[in-house]
């Protein structure tokens, strides 16, 4: 079975993951506190109701295949295909009620991601790739229905002429948040809020570089074949692979990339 | 004719400005830079468009009516009745893709801001309010049609447990950046890139705190009466009216605004 094969299979997960978190989306649902003194980091019910659902459906139709989930922890995370799951990427997103969180589906083979999907049950959009390829689908701007297309990230050489997107200034931390700032200095413009959303906008042609610190596997697993299937280039600052998470920089732009790691490494 | 009457028409301007900005979204339209130097404010095509389509429904409905529109500027603001339009508000957002801009269509009477409403094309949301009531028009999470509700801002009398937002960390400047960073020292959490997405989530009870500076009038007249119709509270950083625009505070509270204000004073 080719990543391909999995594809129809993580529709089916993210339709079913959305309809079990989409109900409580501006609702008043008390959020626990994980971090306990750090960054504020919300869990919500939406999360663990969104993950069920999807470890269930995935333990039903591939007994053998891994799991790691945000909310759950890990299930024979050494098989030959892992699902790398985080059902609300952006809680603070979620609980702000703005809709930049995403529901991140990730599959990994020995390792390596072969397929993801991030899908935001609020605009009905569903980003996808498998590393050659990337699509979106979502409502036709011009008419009722829905529409899908190719996603291509856009050519970008020079940081002067770069949209910068980054979480919040505050993931990053002393060193971190100096190498940012070098980045931010020279970019035409820095945006602040994206999560998930923004390396999908980066697939997508409308930003050209995205840099985070601090993240989790879960967190970028399921982005890295969205952003290389549409012709980008993510990777950690000192140019190893991303999905381990840790300190990403994620550029449209070969060239961006290289001008990027160079002024993060100092 | 009272504020209310109005409401029937500025839904016929946003279900038309709409239509003319929302086939430019994710589009690569030119865009020019205003502000030459300072923060990156480009003007797309969109703005234009859809500001025209407004412009003319207002003067072929209410010829005597005022105009004050962020890309054509001012016709008879003198009037007893006077249009504020910013047909992109959040252009920064707009240019990146991110479905957090939105419509501002506003009506001061007499220079008192009597009804407004906050157009959201891509995401099909319509936040509207006359100071006394305030309302929220979207896709209904649960089915397929549309759903309709009352907004209300919700309780936080404590900074410790508020959820704040601002559009960009980069629009303060010197003590204004002092100002502000007091304020988040003490909130539970700060989220950037809002912009007029930000107001209307205060509304809807979402988030307890928005601060900006450096607003124009059409930034922030439309959203006035929404704010205070859902129960919340705005005014300039000293505690006048916001409708000039300048350094805005808006609580969902009124005891976080009084406190806001005091940290904002020093």
């Amino acid at each position: 079975m080719t990543a391909v094969d999995f594809a129809a299979f993580v529709n089916d997960l993210a339709t079913a993951s959305g309809e079990a978190i989409l109900p409580f989306f501006r609702t008043s649902i008390g959020a626990d506190d994980k971090s306990r003194g750090g960054v504020f980091d919300p869990v919500t019910e939406a999360d663990k109701a969104g993950e069920a659902v999807m470890r269930q459906m995935i333990r039903r139709a591939f007994p053998r295949h891994g799991l790691i989930g945000e909310e759950f922890g890990s299930d024979h995370a050494d098989a030959e295909y892992t699902w790398v799951l985080d059902p609300i990427d952006g809680t603070r997103s979620f609980i702000s009620g703005l809709p930049l969180w995403g529901t991140l589906i990730g599959l990994e083979r020995a390792g390596k991601p072969v397929y993801g999907m991030m899908h935001q049950p609020f605009t009905r959009e569903r980003f996808f790739g498998d590393g050659e390829w990337a699509g979106w689908r979502g409502p036709d701007l011009k008419g009722k229905g829905f529409a899908e297309r190719r996603l291509s990230a856009r050519a970008c050489a020079s940081l002067a002429d770069a949209t910068v997107m980054a979480t919040s200034p505050a993931l990053f931390d002393g060193a971190a948040r100096a190498a940012f700032e070098r980045v931010c200095a020279q970019a035409r413009l820095t945006r602040f809020g994206g999560d998930c959303y923004a390396y999908c906008m980066l697939a997508a042609g409308h930003v050209d570089l995205v840099i985070e610190a601090g993240l989790q596997p879960y967190d970028i697993v399921a982005l890295i074949p969205i952003i290389e299937g549409a012709g980008g280039v993510v990777t950690s600052w000192n140019g190893g692979s991303a999905a381990k998470g840790g300190a990403v920089v994620a550029a449209g732009d070969r060239r961006m990339h290289e001008a990027a790691l160079k002024l993060l490494a100092g």
